[in-house]
């Protein structure tokens, strides 16, 4: 029997610690992962309706980035100013089509915005006030800073202020997704890491480091520290070694075994492939996640 | 005799038209292929003397970026708001450290700011007024905006107000080099797409796609429409190719093949691996370019 794989979604909510040093800030572990089950079996009802993995991975990584658990969208962490600035991307595999927004403030959900810089703009890659234009120009509306901003993220910067904090990313979002027709896509969004400098855009917007999707490779959406991730590409190298024959969750430990290894990086990264089952890892304690299951059950882990 | 290779030096000055179509607008072609003799011999002396890739090419760049040939620092082409909006990265391959800035408007030299970035930043990407602000923080002075804006520049935007222009890349400017000690590292900068939307950023800053520096695989930098060079991470690509065995120049012209095939896109490349000469592939009718040949001799052609 040689028929379509069936379809496939893996969701991330984040590499990190498993307290609240390493994600989004806000202490329970509990609602992460309900939250990123809650986020992948939304994008299954797409998946198994026929719909394509680029509505798919959009869905799952906006109800995420409206999560407060989540570091994307609502629930933020904040720079060095006290603001939130967002960044989203995300690709298709069939047409190699990406969309992607960095540095953005005034936005609700990012990934909307990079899906639109995708299919309406002529570009690839939009950031600060430029992305901000171009959404109110789609219809978009301003959302104000304020509101992505939520009490416990306002807390813990103010409870930082003056204290130098470790430069670790995670609580970055993201899903990866297989259709019934066969095509991947893959989608990340973040807040970034914690009190960085405004205008520091990591991994999560660009195209090869944070997210990468190719129907002759596989679709994968890493998080973590975002600089190392970038030096190494992390995205589009665990979809080459996918290409290269690997199945998803080898090419997975690979990918984040080079990252420790030749940069020192700390992430994880999530993998659907043109075929089989979805691949997961990470070299920190920890990795909120969901995903479908050969049956279509949807399984979730920390 | 299994010496060290010899130090190499290649330079790029942007794939476009052999006319005013696709680079720097400004018209006749023999100063681009002397700017990028000039940049590649004075690159040549930091490596003949034992200096490092990285000084290399990032003196090759700012002597680009000073040019007003070149649609990169000072006569950048403008934005749709009439502005001035750069882009650039540098990479070095023993450490694959990197720095990047994108959109920023007060800079004379933006190579040097990304170096500043790599260095002294703890980040890897920094974009639009936190980019500045990290500048001044550095010591590096602001740089009215308008003195970035050659008379050229202004009077093609003027004539172009209304018109809608083709996408087109180019101009943008490039280095590649190897060192005595067999170290690699790559250095890009542009003004982008001329009449680009403001915040609109290309491949040049995109660590992965415009530039790539790995002493495993090969130094890398390319040129042309940024969108497409994004979609198939060109600089990694292409990088990749020489690890697989490729020569720098099977690697340029399979990288340039692939780009388009899969995504239809137009542009250029140099590489040099970690031995053997330089490598260039352009699908352009033109590219400018400079490089050493294995007697030390700086060859140039458009």
């Amino acid at each position: 029997m040689n028929g379509p794989p069936p379809p496939a979604i893996a969701v991330h909510g984040g590499a990190g610690a498993l307290d609240d040093s390493g994600t989004s800030g806000l202490g329970p572990e509990a609602p992460r992962e309900e939250g990123v089950g809650r986020a992948a079996a939304a994008a299954w009802e797409v998946l198994r309706g026929g719909g394509s993995a680029l509505d798919a991975v959009v869905l799952a990584a906006s109800i995420l980035e409206d999560d407060p658990t989540f570091n994307a969208g609502t629930g933020a962490t904040l720079t060095a100013s006290g603001d939130v600035e967002l960044d989203a991307s995300l690709m298709y595999g069939p047409t190699l089509s990406a969309g992607a927004v960095a540095c953005v403030k005034d936005v609700k959900n990012p990934i909307l915005l990079a899906r639109a810089v995708l299919e309406r703009s002529g570009h690839l890659l939009l950031v600060g006030e430029g992305a901000s234009g171009f959404a109110r120009e789609m219809g978009i509306p301003a959302w104000p800073n304020g509101r992505l901003v939520i009490p416990q993220q306002r807390a813990r910067f103010d409870a930082a202020r003056g204290v130098k904090p470790a430069p670790v990313g995670g609580g970055t979002i993201g899903a990866v997704a297989r259709d019934r027709a066969g095509h991947v896509a893959a989608a990340t969004s973040t807040g970034g890491t914690f009190l960085k400098r405004p205008g520091r855009v990591g991994d999560s917007p660009v195209i090869g480091a944070g997210t990468y999707a190719d129907d002759l490779l596989a679709a994968v959406s890493a998080t973590g520290h975002g600089e190392p991730i970038i030096r190494i590409t992390l995205a589009r190298l665990v979809a080459d070694l996918v290409g290269a024959g690997r199945s998803a969750p080898a090419a997975a430990s690979e990918g984040i075994r080079i990252l420790g290894e030749r940069v020192g990086g700390q992430g994880g990264v999530i993998v659907v492939g043109p075929s089989g089952e979805p691949g997961f890892a990470y070299n920190t304690p920890a990795m909120a996640r969901a995903w479908s299951d050969t049956a279509g059950t949807i399984r979730t882990a920390l």
